[in-house]
């Protein structure tokens, strides 16, 4: 036996043997040489070797960890969505989901959108507010100009250079949150009985403003790790009159892909062929799991027609309600369409989000949140792997903190969320995501915050109720 | 020569001599009685018969002041709009006056709608924000309940009892301003190509909304004193198809009149023997200059079909962006439309609100704000009166800040912006609040904050220069 092959057995009884677990961080290459009395040569040769053997995964800058058990054969199935444009429907589950309803308060809510805001790198975030609200007169609570604060907006075009955008601080328009961008931009692409097109599963939040606008959805097959099928979009444009594409292409919610560089360059050529507008969703883009972050499709843009909208409630804090879009040849209509919605938004909020960034806080923040989502993400895959029916398809996120599982059978998860609401447990169940109601026995979990023994416990929960639920399933007369 | 009226002949000298000025408070009735050694009655007598000759104004719990120069023959006259829907214009207009460009950054800006910003009795306000601020962790930072802060709502609820509504925290939702208050209500009645009623003129950021979603404005012909023609809104609702009427009938703007009741209950029977909405905008509604504040549309309102509008902008800071909506029989369409567009609200500044009404600081700051901008109403109308040129109409405010000038003539006050800008002035010009440009002689000015010599000298320019323009067409061959 070689010296690597020596070195790789060793980590790799050690991990079967559970001494280091899923997500673990394992012995950097130096401690491995100390250890093991070997080259660095070798150890780097030894953990290769695990890596094609799936045991062990490599993150820049970070070293290697113990990789989730995930193989391709379990992975959610590619989507098949209607054929044809739909209105959309699901409101009353999504109220559900936000938790309108006050007697709901103390559902663990294991499906929401939230990212861990126990984070002790949000802490000088909290102190500029704290100082700026300290500060203010009441001068600094008058209205603000229309477009956003420009200190915001010059720090928002100095990230966007790492998504490859070359955006001026003018090309921005600061809006009350990632919802309001989405909003603003379909609202201004479309009108009622218009089709716009969207990757499947699909955001809830967006396809509820395709509802309220009259709009139809035309739902694209999505594969769950490169996102939206361009030939079947392609044969969508030539066969009905899209006004807008709607896809969220990096750390796509609910789905956790991002789509490859060269299929977002396509999308964007096929949009020019069609001559039709993008509206892209990054607002987990920034989470992704690899340094530098993904390309934006906006940075393939060359002709405007790509509407980027974003926000800092899932990379920060979501009740600020600071979000931005970068509207391209649409930047007139859609500030007006912010002057009337709401008028100009809150100064304060965007200034502690600016000088929050200006001082690296905000890079260091996202390094330590993809850290943290990296690993949880792992842990809750092993959660899932153990707890869950056998043959649950399971989504392998790239970025993000939210997981798609999709049940085995025909386990209903609005079903599901009534039986857990007696144990008073929640998930997203995947109706949500689909215009029609599709989905309805995948689910989506959150993994951000703490995985407590009370997460384990509740998650387990979830999986034996769906087993449950397989069990009857199967037992009921056809 | 009875004792009373020499008193009043005494009074009414010292007020032409200028020892008074309008909008000074007189002498009480026991230092008359002592300084004329006459009785409480005599002096009261000479005060009313100062107040028939219109010279002076009783106020209630203020005692009385002397009256602005106005006689009814220079109001504005009733408004003649055109009679079928029209799609709203101006839309570059309401740009340049929110300042949307930088380099218009040091117009000094006196048609603008901002409130005194520089009160003491803001000061709790920003204690409390500061407070809040400062003791917030990140999951204060957390997404607020999509209807909004339980406590401002019970709050609000309290306030609305002052103008005769009884409403429960649950008829209320929080929304971002005002304005995406008016902008949920006219998208979930109406749609492209619909009709709505507006007064005339009419605040161009609802004008706005209208242009934005594609609805056609019928204004309807509007008396500057007591508001818009019922008369005419019957026939109007007769011969079109009227999705809505969206009005503000207490404390106008951009008029200051208030509708009085019988003519609010008597919308109200009509919008009912037509089966429409109503869209009241009360943001001014606490400012009246009366105790207790006047009634809303909404107090009358037994069948839900009034969508009730308002923030704390102009009562309180426009840049917390707190506003309110109280949807009646359309609460449910109203929150799946705040959902889709903006989510839930910022919490802070909503606690920080309703700790503000809580403690007693709303109602003491409201009657400072009243009693200031009464003075400071009559101040600005005597500026008019001396400054302006003959002829010139001019609106008498019930509530609020802002005033109405109608210019003799053709004068155009867009041209006059344009003049005014060499000199870093800029007034609203009236055509922002006609969906056709209507108005263009007409224009808004605001008396809000403290009226120094600056604001003294920019106003006798504005005159100046109406008075220019007026000559200047004069002597133009027709």
């Amino acid at each position: 036996m070689k010296r690597y092959e020596a070195v790789a057995r060793a980590i790799g009884e050690r991990i079967e043997q559970g001494l280091y677990r899923v997500g673990d961080r394992l012995p950097s290459i130096r401690r491995l040489c100390q250890e093991f009395q070997v080259s660095v040569s070798t150890a780097q040769e030894a953990y290769r070797r695990l890596e094609e053997a799936g045991a062990v995964e490599a993150r820049p800058r970070s070293g290697y960890f113990v990789a989730p058990r995930v193989t391709p054969s379990v992975l959610p199935r590619v989507s098949r969505p209607a054929r044809r444009p739909l209105d959309v429907s699901q409101w009353d589950q999504v109220l559900e989901l936000v938790g309108e309803s006050p007697d709901q308060d103390r559902l663990l809510r294991l499906g929401r959108g939230i990212p861990d805001l126990d984070a002790a790198t949000l802490r000088p975030l909290l102190r500029r507010l704290s100082t700026l609200h300290r500060r203010a007169g009441a001068q600094d609570l008058n209205y603000d100009s229309l477009a956003g604060s420009l200190e915001l907006r010059r720090q928002i075009a100095r990230l966007a250079t790492a998504s490859g955008c070359l955006l001026h601080p003018d090309d921005l328009l600061v809006t009350t949150g990632c919802q309001e961008a989405l909003s603003l931009s379909l609202r201004t692409l479309a009108g009622p009985g218009d089709v716009v097109a969207v990757d499947s599963p699909s955001f809830y939040g967006t396809m509820q403003i395709l509802k309220a606008q009259g709009l139809k959805a035309l739902e694209i097959p999505t594969d769950p790790q490169t996102g939206i099928s361009l030939a079947a979009l392609e044969l969508a444009l030539e066969q009905w009159p899209v006004r807008a594409i709607q896809i969220t292409p990096t750390c796509n919610n609910p789905l956790g892909y991002t789509m490859p560089e060269t299929r977002k360059r396509a999308l964007v050529a096929l949009a020019q062929r069609f001559d039709v507008a993008i509206v892209e969703d990054d607002i987990y883009g920034d989470l992704a799991f690899t340094t530098p972050r993904p390309r934006t499709i906006k940075s393939f843009d060359d002709d405007g027609r790509v509407l980027l909208c974003s926000s800092f409630s899932k990379t920060l804090v979501p009740g600020l309600r600071v979000g931005w879009i970068a509207p391209g040849r649409y930047r007139d209509q859609v500030l007006h369409m912010k002057y009337v919605s709401t008028g100009a938004s809150a100064t304060l909020p965007q200034l502690a989000v600016a000088e929050f960034i200006a001082h690296g806080h905000y890079e260091r923040h996202l390094r330590e949140m993809v850290r943290q989502y990296q690993r949880q993400r792992d842990i809750m895959l092993g959660w899932v792997a153990r707890d869950f029916p056998q043959g649950t398809g399971v989504s392998y996120p790239q970025g993000g903190f939210l997981l798609w599982l999709e049940l085995p059978g025909e386990v209903d998860c609005v079903r599901l969320n009534a039986r857990l609401a007696e144990e008073r447990l929640h998930i997203a169940p995947g109706s949500l995501f689909s215009a029609s109601g599709k989905y309805r026995h995948c689910l989506r979990l959150n993994y951000a915050a703490a995985l407590t023994g009370a997460v384990e416990a509740a998650v387990k929960r979830v999986g034996e109720i769906a087993a449950s639920l397989l069990v009857e399933h199967a037992g009921m007369p056809e």
